[in-house]
């Protein structure tokens, strides 16, 4: 925003993209983006640059809404003699800009950093003259997404690679099978689709293009089959794979379920081996995930001849058996000359030294796996389901503390992915679970260590979202609200709103994969950034009403909207839960009014009023409908200003 | 609205859907919508039934973000003995609801009406009990798309054809040729769409793709290929056609150009004999479209052959040679089996009876035609691109006055069509040019001549735009607000805004097809849903302060917004245009909030104060940055009721 506000009256200013480059120089004038506008590549052949140029300039037509003809040489793309891997230089003058890289990534890397800079300036769009040079701080930057719990078609797959490509995240964890669905076409083994997964499923073909969409954005793809946990629509069509009798039906509920494959029969590696060989084919990727996580050992418990197997080769623990098959497949990954990946379980002694780990349960457990050997990446703190605002995921970094891992340790950290898993999210809202907050972790992965300036970040985050937009990713927030049918006012209750993640949702209410996803916490964001906004308003008032004239008629209006707004909404199945939110919201319109009243008027508040109302909007935190009233923050903003001026000190009612 | 607010305290009111049916019955009870949901037919054996009953199912999916498995009978499709044409009859129970039509057609349009009847009720979404009886008014209901001027994608035509079956039109007129764009793949004279369209054109499969996507929606495709004017395209390829020597080039202006065919030479009817050859076998409908508007005889004055033509000929005004080149391509039309359609100007003595006049001159042109034995339909009043509101279409009516026209003559009225010209209008503008806007014409066009409440039809108009999302229907005005970087005070403003149509345009700046359609009056709609609730409310003050205090809150809630809202436009070359509405809008806030107080506080105004304000607020109607402040009407309302208390008039300041 504060880069806009001042276009009219100075050079255009560089707009910052996300991720934040490594160093960028801005400098005097900009460079005119019209009709004629053209990329020109020299030194490369190849068609991964040629159809990102293309994709690059159609891009710009939808940032811009100019229908670009091209002709004139805009921008120049060279191949660079230094710099390797994903770096590249972006040279942008008046007169041209001139993007160098030595590979294919680093050009793709530098298309996007340039469509980031163009801005609606002083006579059109432009972009601001800078030197960046640019670099990924570490190699890995990945997205998981959770393909089994919620079905995701393939369009969602494509826009997010999309949006993927546009932060600079280089890798896409596929999660392709729970206990909820099994979604690829297997040729030997066409039961697995055919029974686990509804009938929704990827084509061997569609995977290939899905693979070869992701290549020609500089993304790896890298599937997850989950084994032995977490398998139960495996055997709805091959219960014998399983370690108790079945039959077996495609699990509805969320959670961690017992049916787990079948550790003591040789069969279980056959079909597993010749699977192996048929998927380590379809996916060309060097890294193959093998899931390994969270085993429920009853079946295992449970199974005569599992403990017989078990007694006979000393394995005494559960942790022991699931060690020796996680042993067992993994040699059988590295016969089909793949890597290894697994989440922290499988870890264990026996595990060759090259096998990737994803953490899920922390630095301490990724410095474990490292001070073995292991290459690690996070995911700890990246777990998109659970809702936190932007700025928590920013916070966490995969550079694990030097007290836990020295360098050579810490070497091996490769990166970090941020996982959507999908219980509380279908194809309609998975954009607005995934964006714009993962784009906070891709800059946590891609810039360098001391970014980290929250304000900052949220202001490339806003900025970010238009770019999200124009490749396609879709918030879906507002047709959602319109189908509920509540009324005009339910667009305010949601833009003060934020939804919670899985941990408020599975208290809530029975979900099960057939519970319609259409209520207003689905519609919501995690984040409100309206809230946001008013909350930083509100803090200027409180330091200095005086000088804070718009910043209380933006306040003004806002909480005026607030207190006339719960007559807006209408009742019906989808809005009723909303009532006492609506409610809250209103009086925390009036009472956010007072507050500002006697704050711009100076005028002295009764004795313990503020305190009072501190206390009573703090009932106001409880989440109603799962969702909580993100309103609150600026009101109780300006009650405590009012509240410090009173006693002398704001501290006592935090 | 209304029928929303009383869910929870009554059961479920019927919502009528749009067009109005003929006859509609509700009863109590309603009919539960589930994921068990499925539609059953009997009696059809009909494959475009069968992909509507999918379509319909998936619809409702999307209506209700239910995930539908099916599995119970809920509605029943059954072949009617009786009603014929496009009639339904629609029964809707607690229990189940049948569908019972003697048509494909029908069936297809009683399949919309039921998605319509669906929503948010007091425990799921349901459809309300209620016996329909429906049936067209007008055989002819269609949307004119121009896709010469601005290239309308693939895309684009599929969704509005599935927004076209939604509201029960059903003919797609596709003008494909103008000055400035050949829009279809010729195989007999390639060098059309080579040298004519820029490289945007459809290829004769996807024209077959549109065609068989229009007719499973029931909807017949009408191509148009504008002649003798409007062919600039055509020369570019095609010199020799011409009236004057070449060499031509694709027309970037707006207007009506001098380049049109030479009726003189035996040649050009050559082409025009294997052209439409070509084309009457492409397009299988029954009608053909010539266009045959707006020639300019600058170039037939200025050929001394076509003088001499003339002459020989016996044709002595450039009408009488019109008159010659059309009747020569009526007969070519007749030879291949088709009806000729053309606009006003075809019509002339030589003229055969069966030709169709799409009249965009009005009443007393359809009446002279129909006169004449000629069928019609009226596109007059309906033209999309003046940007008129809705209820201005919804008040014409294809049924030409009786002084006008006897019976016999007015049954050869078949009906209408709304047409979107395209010089304003682009890929990413066009559906918020055509919807919801459309949907008041299809009612006119389908429901009894009586149904004209106008508030009533807003309430639909309001409901059916929901329907139109589902259906794919895009405004993309957010986007492109948050494109323009403005920050958030663009939304406000928008909403308080009405862009002016193509006459406020053309006199406001110089357009072409090369200038980006990307500003905020790009971006606005035509009307102002939100404006127009709030002038509701403003009467409702005005006729009664003390029963409205609901209203004065969302009023003063919407003022205080606009007053603060000045400072939220961050400014830059696409909003520093915006400056003095915004500032106006500010103003309109602080003026209403005055207003409002002194009509709550029934304290009196000053002498004359309303009267200065009415006349302040009137200088503000002059159009900004070709946008017109819709909000000032609310205002006004009030100034004028404390004008008229103060006066004892109301009428005196209008």
């Amino acid at each position: 925003m504060k880069i806009l506000l001042a276009v009219l009256l100075a050079p255009m200013l560089y707009s910052t993209p996300m991720p934040q480059p490594w160093k960028s120089v801005p400098a005097a004038g900009h460079l005119v983006i019209d009709s004629n506008f053209a990329i020109e590549v020299h030194g490369f052949t190849d068609a991964r640059v040629d159809s990102a140029v293309r994709r690059s300039t159609a891009r710009i037509s939808r940032q811009t809404g100019i229908p670009i003809i091209g002709g004139k040489r805009v921008l120049v793309v060279e191949r660079a003699t230094e710099g390797a891997d994903e770096s590249y230089v972006l040279d942008v003058s008046p007169e041209k800009a001139v993007l160098e890289a030595s590979t294919v990534e680093g050009a793709l890397h530098g298309l996007e950093t340039f469509t980031q800079l163009i801005m609606p300036g002083a006579e059109g769009f432009e972009a601001a003259s800078v030197h960046i040079e640019d670099h990924p701080r570490f190699p890995w930057r990945g997205l998981m997404i959770d393909c089994s719990r919620h079905w995701m078609p393939i369009e969602v797959i494509e826009r997010n690679l999309d949006a993927m490509a546009a932060v600079k995240l280089n890798a896409l964890h596929w999660h392709l099978s729970d206990d909820q669905g099994f979604r690829v076409e297997s040729k030997r083994f066409p039961k697995l689709q055919q029974f686990g997964s509804d009938g929704h499923f990827y084509t061997q073909d569609q995977v290939r293009h899905i693979i070869a969409y992701a290549r020609d954005r500089g993304i790896r793809v890298v599937p997850e089959f989950d084994i032995p946990g977490h398998t139960t629509s495996w055997f709805v069509g091959y219960p014998e794979l399983a370690s108790a009798p079945g039959p077996y039906s495609i699990e509805r509920s969320w959670g961690i379920f017992q049916p787990t494959m079948d550790p003591s029969r040789e069969e279980t590696y056959k079909f597993l081996d010749k699977f192996l060989g048929e998927m380590t084919a379809l996916f060309p990727d060097q890294y193959f995930h093998v899931g390994g996580d969270e085993v429920d050992p009853t079946q295992w418990k449970q199974s005569a001849s599992i403990q017989a197997f078990a007694r006979a080769h000393h394995l005494k623990t559960p942790d022991d058996l699931q060690a020796y098959f996680i042993h067992r497949v993994e040699g059988l990954v590295k016969k089909y000359g793949k890597t290894m990946i697994g989440w922290d379980e499988v870890l264990n002694p026996e595990l060759q030294a090259d096998t990737l780990i994803q953490s899920w349960r922390g630095p301490a457990a990724l410095a474990n796996a490292a001070r073995k050997g292991h290459h690690g990446i996070l995911s700890y703190g990246y777990y998109l389901d659970h809702m936190n605002p932007a700025s928590f995921h920013y916070a966490i970094d995969p550079q694990i503390d030097q007290q836990l891992l020295d360098d050579k340790g810490a070497s091996l950290i490769l990166g970090g992915e941020a996982c959507m898993w999908t219980e509380y999210v279908t194809p309609e809202t998975v954009d607005s679970r995934i964006w714009p907050i993962a784009a906070a972790i891709a800059e946590r992965l891609w810039s360098p260590k001391d970014v980290t300036n929250v304000d900052s970040m949220y202001d490339r985050l806003d900025a970010i979202s238009r770019v999200l937009e124009s490749v396609g990713i879709r918030s879906n927030e507002q047709s959602m609200l319109r189908r509920m049918g509540g009324g005009p006012g339910l667009r305010v209750l949601a833009d003060a709103s934020e939804s919670l993640g899985i941990d408020g949702r599975q208290v809530a209410r029975k979900y099960t994969s057939l519970v319609p996803l259409n209520r207003f916490v689905d519609a919501v964001p995690p984040e409100s950034p309206t809230v946001r906004r008013l909350e930083q308003m509100a803090q200027k008032v409180a330091s200095g009403p005086a000088g804070a004239k718009a910043e209380i008629a933006r306040l003004r209006a806002a909480f005026t909207e607030w207190s006339a707004n719960d007559t807006q909404i209408d009742g019906n199945f989808l809005t009723s839960e909303l009532i006492p939110l609506s409610r809250n919201l209103s009086n925390l319109g009036s009472v956010g009014l007072r507050a500002l009243e006697y704050l711009s008027s100076g005028k002295s508040a009764p004795p313990d009023w503020a305190a009072q109302q501190l206390q009573e909007i703090g009932s106001m935190e409880k989440p109603v409908a799962e969702v909580r009233l993100a309103a609150i923050s600026p009101v109780r903003v300006l009650l405590k200003a009012i509240a410090g001026s009173a006693s002398g000190s704001v501290e006592e009612h935090k």
